[in-house]
């Protein structure tokens, strides 16, 4: 099967695509200044680019990861998430908090999906 | 390849099959008043469940990541793990500690399997 | 599909390979006196390692996560990174700091690739 980048960079690849599977990296805000639902909307629509830039999209989810800094973050973040997915089925999802991610990040968000 | 979700609620769905690959969301206890040992009993017991209404079994697993809210919980974890895959063969795994679960989960474990 | 395991022992196999992927366990350096820097040279040697005896290596890479006891690790194992990549395509990654590890473990890391 084949392997394809989607923006390598100098430490890891936006995507890669390999056969069906899309491996999306850990998404995280650009503004780090917005509350936990700033943030996790603006990761919702770089996951929603990046999807789209491999020829696929959020109906085609298959798992996602999200880790916060704090786990009292998460029916904020679920909100966003739940709205950002509508009436499409889910993904499976794990949902860890407590971990230390880049400076003022407090939602980074993992997935997969099928192309 | 198709895409069948299992249990599709209002955040994730309970398993994702995608082809051949299964993806379980992350499995939580239930009665979280019992001790590690009965959490991860109680996880590994949904985990079947949930394979078997996917059409496999845990000797089809492939990789596991086992979070854990303190580190030292492991080797207690580890000895209802070993004695759960009995004589099959392994999946990959990775045990992280320290991160915050759900009140009072002491055990969350994410796997996939074949089909 | 098929699927094989690389050294499958009491607790997990270094390996799972299923059709074209490779799922590798959870590696962490076996000399922890180490700095970052020598742990995480030491981690990515096994990783080359493990990747040979399943066929592949490291630039048919798919998908990293890093997990560090401490986030202000990452500059120092992000060098070594580079340096392991060289001018490869990157895989995806996430990073994910403050988990608690075995004793004196400052990273483990997790890889897929294709076969």
């Amino acid at each position: 099967m084949s392997i394809e980048h989607l923006d390598s960079g100098e430490i890891l690849s936006q995507a890669v695509v390999h056969g069906d599977t899309v491996y999306l990296c850990g998404l995280t805000p650009t503004d780090r200044s917005k509350d936990v639902t700033g943030q996790t909307e603006e990761v919702l629509a770089k996951i929603d680019d990046r999807l789209a830039r491999c020829g696929t999209d959020k109906s085609q989810l298959l798992s996602a990861t999200i880790y916060l800094t704090d786990i009292k973050l998460k029916p904020a973040m679920n909100e966003v998430w739940k709205a950002w997915l509508g009436d499409l089925n889910r993904p499976t999802r794990a949902c860890i908090g407590g971990v230390e991610l880049e400076p003022d990040v407090l939602v980074e968000i993992v997935v997969s999906a099928a192309k």
